[in-house]
């Protein structure tokens, strides 16, 4: 549990910053405590990752830093798991303390409440599925030609149920019409759905799903081969464009950041990348020219609610963050593929079913690149101008759930703008729909012959722990109205703004019709230009919320759903949007539950949760991959420096940047001569 | 008035396409047709441009260049001008047949109606005012020190009274602090400004502006000196940024577009780049893989009303299409400053007051871009991936309004999108503000010593002249609704789709809470796969309407802003939102205008326009010179293609894109081993 170095023992934490990621050893400590705990009890592991730190320990540290200071004793560095009895059955949570490799608890999770999904498990339940004499029986009775097969997606089971509390999954079966590795089976969806449970891996039910546009269903019929749409490239018919000229990115000085382990620094940003199972990519203790900006931010949590009304889809309901994970289901980014120009990539690491580490290699990609103009000038006397070009940069991670990609993009700027960029993309969950005769249902899309997209909502909760010029914030919103129709506006032109301030935890709603922009400012520093607090503004993505009733279980559990801004006051461990366990969730236990706290916001350690999403009623082009669907939201200073914090970028030249003038033709003999 | 070609006469316009912007000949010839029309009457020219051709003779020339049919007769060529008669007075247009050298007719606009400001014009008044006894006197009051001098800029008068019938303009006056040739002026405004006349340069009146919070104003003082708010490198105090490293974009086999003039081919669109003096950059008959998707795209209008509620600030309210011209005040671009990669440059052409071609070189720019990952699928199973970037054409014009400057690109992509991204960037419109001692305002920001920018709105209004694979089209909208709580609905998660046909020439909102999408289709042509007829959605910009009752005269100027979505069955001459003559108009005769007419607008030639916006309330970071706030409207096909038109798209791949490896530290001595 410890190392020796130099003759002194030190624990396998001493080396890390509060903010690194867990590392393999760190796993293997998790695990030998656990079995020290539980000696002679089988323990499936479901998770082992670290614990963000205890906030109240971090600052001191990362101010000292951020100061120049003398380092105070670090953060105690914190572990949790997520595990199965074999013995009992029970699902249990530990937390340890890795500086002393100590148990800090262990718990029994209450019945029914069910850890996320893990990849082993989910590997185990796909190829049990495969096995299971139900299913061969279905398989047999589809009576499929030579060279086609069957596979299955199990997802997740989702809830419709307070009663239930076994740990269960839904398969959906598939047809794999070719014998490829990029086939694409999403295209040939088939109509039976045996549901297994996780723990005794025993077949629950055999569900049917409808062929038509209403509920009915029927036994399993022969296969009739239809067209599958493919994306492959060499399963395409017809060829590929030949008319795209390469178009390659040159550093020849290299980047301009610099790397210290997970320390960043970039163009006066500074910042720490983490990285874990559940949300992925976070962003820790981001300052700007050595100015507090940003304590943390994550993707929180995510939910995709389906509009398909009919049983089984009924539930399906991914939690992406809760459910899974997105560090688990990050992609190990390819150089040359994922992203263009000079990449730096940051790897992960999981534990397996067995506590044994696991690298997850190249999960974080980052890079520079050319965003055209952030300024520009002309003065139209001299015509002298001024342009100076926005430079970003770019940390990424893409999600593979399944039948779908995410890709996450945190874009920094040299203006101090912080942008969460978020691209939807991969393949549409797809149910099977006897479509040949013209039909269509009212919510969904026919994507390809047979084969039906039904809508669906993306539901995001982005969560900003701020620290405007320090940690005590105050979130507020300014509308812009009209002046009154007096003798002060006589012209009927002007109009002011509005403030609404967030004096206690709660939710808001976007306006567009008033302008309303949220805003976190720093009542303890007031702009010396402004006279007013210095302040961030959010760019917010409005969007339509959750399509469902209030006493809907889907809404019930994805609360955050309902509300574009939350707002609370920090609390350790109050991280994800819908809780800490989503899987088979019953209800949320997350920021719903917090803002009835009711606790002062004003001048506090606030976070601010903004619930953005996409409404994706397939389009039929969205199939069979999906061309991305991008959303964004920023968070720009707004009164936060004195002027534009760009000016001293330099100016956009040729000699620097080495554009290429397109030739003209030789002669234009087309054309008469003036 | 022709050339001899081969021994032939052949008209100027023999080798030019309806599309093709004027040319500097055509400019002269409209020159020489005027003069001999008006013989001995002294001329002043406004403008002389190209007036767009009929759609209906246009149309079947353009399907049988699509459809490789010989061509018809080719549609007029159409030359407009507006002028000035030195003798009476009159403001004129006349339209004229560039074809025969013909006038098609001459009428002289009513009293009050004004052609939009022209380039020779704004430099006559500015130099006018710099020398006027009346502003030389209030600037000796100043007692400026050496070195030091005023500067002024002429604003469109706007409007307040339906009686004015004048060409006025307002003169805003500023300290030259320093002497370079991008002196920020507009950090130090003055508090008299003159209005003088047009026409007969007289001096009309002296405004005061007011130097506090209030309305007062007093007699010019002594100019107090105070630190001046500099964006020019030079001016700097401090260092520039040197860990800036170089990012330069290859292209070695050449751009992936070609080019027949002025017809641009790129990845299966086809199109034409236009340019005229009013909009600027125009798109037009937009085909992808041969199939119709727009016969026009254009920025018909944009205004920019003020909120500060004070004369005289309440009359500016800028229409910089109308009243000026995007296309007169595009920068000339210069290589490797205002894009990056290989660029195609295409020029244009104004009238002088003479009526002599000048040129404006470089006004449009053309090159491609990397815009990140268009659609990706991992296969979990089999660790195979797809991974296609995002190729993007980008046809970009910046603009100069004085003070202000807009960057617009139209952007195409390999999966049929369309996108117009806008930026605002330049300096904020300023005004005097007394505010050493803590003052501020409720409708503007202070921005420096002694000055503060008022708030504002920049509306816009998008011009989408379709013909989704045809040009009888279709507007509706789509909104996501949740389905009855019956039995169809038991676990009441479903929902669908309502749809809306704009029948009707009229409005309509922008609604987020109902996900509104509107979308163009053509009921004539029903997709194969989702049996509904094809259709291209917009992905619009629901921003704030223009925030002044109805009542106000500025309201009333611009009522296409007081609405995001018009639909007008197409007419000829009908291209701008507030109507053809903005300048001091004193209400609009645009789309508010046609929509009244009640037209059928279900499958029929139909006219899309789109009002979006920035409600800008400055940021002290917006000055001296603002990091560009973006925004941007898609059109996307949504049913146009039968799957995703991107999947022939080449696979990203290191060979092709050429990436570098950031290098891994050579030790890890600081971590320890696994």
């Amino acid at each position: 549990m410890s190392l020796s170095s130099q003759g002194r023992t030190l624990p396998l934490t001493a080396n890390l910053h509060p903010f690194d990621p867990l590392t393999p050893q760190e796993i293997r400590l998790g695990h030998r405590i656990l079995k020290s705990a539980f000696p002679g009890v089988g323990l499936r592991i479901n998770r082992i990752d670290l614990q963000e730190p205890l906030k109240k320990e971090v600052i001191p540290y990362i101010e000292a830093e951020r100061l120049g200071k003398p380092l105070p004793r670090k953060p105690t560095r914190l572990i949790y798991s997520y595990f199965h009895r074999l013995d009992t059955g029970a699902c249990c949570k530990a937390l340890f303390n890795a500086d002393n490799a100590s148990i800090i608890y262990v718990k029994e999770l209450p019945l029914g409440v069910q850890p996320p999904i893990d990849i082993d498990e989910i590997t185990a339940i796909e190829e049990l599925c495969m096995k299971h004499p139900a299913v061969l029986a279905e398989i047999e009775k589809l009576q499929l030609p030579e060279g086609v097969r069957v596979c299955n997606d199990p997802w997740m089971y989702g809830s419709d149920s307070p009663d239930e509390t076994r740990r269960l999954f839904q398969c959906f079966m598939y047809v794999v019409a070719v014998d490829h590795p990029q086939n694409n089976h999403y295209s040939t969806p088939l109509k039976f759905s045996p549901v297994f449970h996780g723990h005794t891996h025993e077949l629950v039910r055999m569900d049917y799903l409808p062929g038509g546009a209403d509920t009915q269903t029927t036994e399993t019929q022969p296969w009739k081969p239809v067209e599958t749409i493919q994306y492959a490239h060499d399963l395409l018919g017809g060829d590929l464009r030949t008319d795209l000229k390469p178009y390659i990115v040159q550093q020849p000085e290299g980047p301009s950041f610099s790397l210290d382990g997970n320390q960043v620094s970039w163009q006066k940003w500074r910042f720490r990348v983490g990285f874990n199972n559940r949300e992925g990519l976070v962003l820790h203790n981001l300052t700007y020219d050595n100015r507090n900006v940003l304590y943390r931010l994550s993707m929180s949590e995510m939910t995709v609610p389906y509009g398909d009304p009919r049983a089984p889809y009924h539930r399906k309901q991914a939690f992406d963050v809760g459910d899974v994970g997105f560090g688990l289901n990050a992609n190990q980014l390819t150089l040359g593929c994922d992203c263009l120009g000079h990449i730096k990539y940051f790897d992960g690491y999981r534990s397996d079913s067995k506590g044994q580490p696991v690298l997850l290699k190249n999960v974080i990609c980052m890079h520079e690149q050319d965003n055209g103009i952030q300024h520009k000038h002309t003065n139209y006397r001299s015509g002298a101008a001024t342009v100076v070009r926005n430079r970003q940069l770019v940390l990424q991670m893409i999600c593979t759930v399944a039948n779908y990609e995410y890709i996450f993009a945190y874009i920094l700027d040299q203006a101090a703008n912080i942008e969460l960029e978020v691209r939807a993309t991969g393949i549409l969950s797809t149910v099977p729909f006897d479509n040949e005769n013209g039909e269509t249902v009212k919510w969904g899309t026919n994507v390809g012959p047979g084969v039906m997209a039904p809508y669906h909502q993306h539901m995001f909760s982005l969560r900003i722990d701020p620290a405007i010029d320090g940690f005590n914030n105050t979130v507020y919103y300014q509308e812009s109205v009209p002046l009154p129709e007096d003798h002060s506006n006589p012209y009927l032109v002007g109009y002011t703004t509005e403030e609404t301030v967030i004096k206690e935890s709660g939710t808001a709603e976007t306006d567009i019709q008033r302008h309303r922009v949220f805003k976190i400012r720093n009542d303890n520093i007031i702009n010396p230009i402004t006279y007013k607090p210095v302040a961030y503004k959010l760019m917010a993505a409005p969007s339509q919320m959750i399509i469902m009733p209030k006493h809907a279980m889907g809404y019930q559990r994805a609360e955050f759903a309902s509300k574009p801004i939350w707002v609370t006051k920090y609390q350790d461990e109050e991280l994800y949007a819908a809780g800490e366990f989503t899987n088979q969730s019953k209800r949320a236990e997350g920021v719903e539950t917090w803002v009835k706290r009711k606790d002062n916001t004003e001048n506090e350690d606030v976070v601010l949760w903004h619930t953005f999403g996409l409404t994706h009623n397939p389009r039929v082009e969205d199939f069979p991959v999906m061309p991305m669907e991008r959303i964004s939201v920023m968070l720009k200073p707004d009164g936060f420096f004195t002027k534009n914090p760009a000016l001293d970028v330099p100016q956009s030249s040729q000699s620097f940047n080495k554009s290429t003038l397109h030739p003209e033709p030789c002669c234009s003999s087309m054309k008469p001569k003036m």
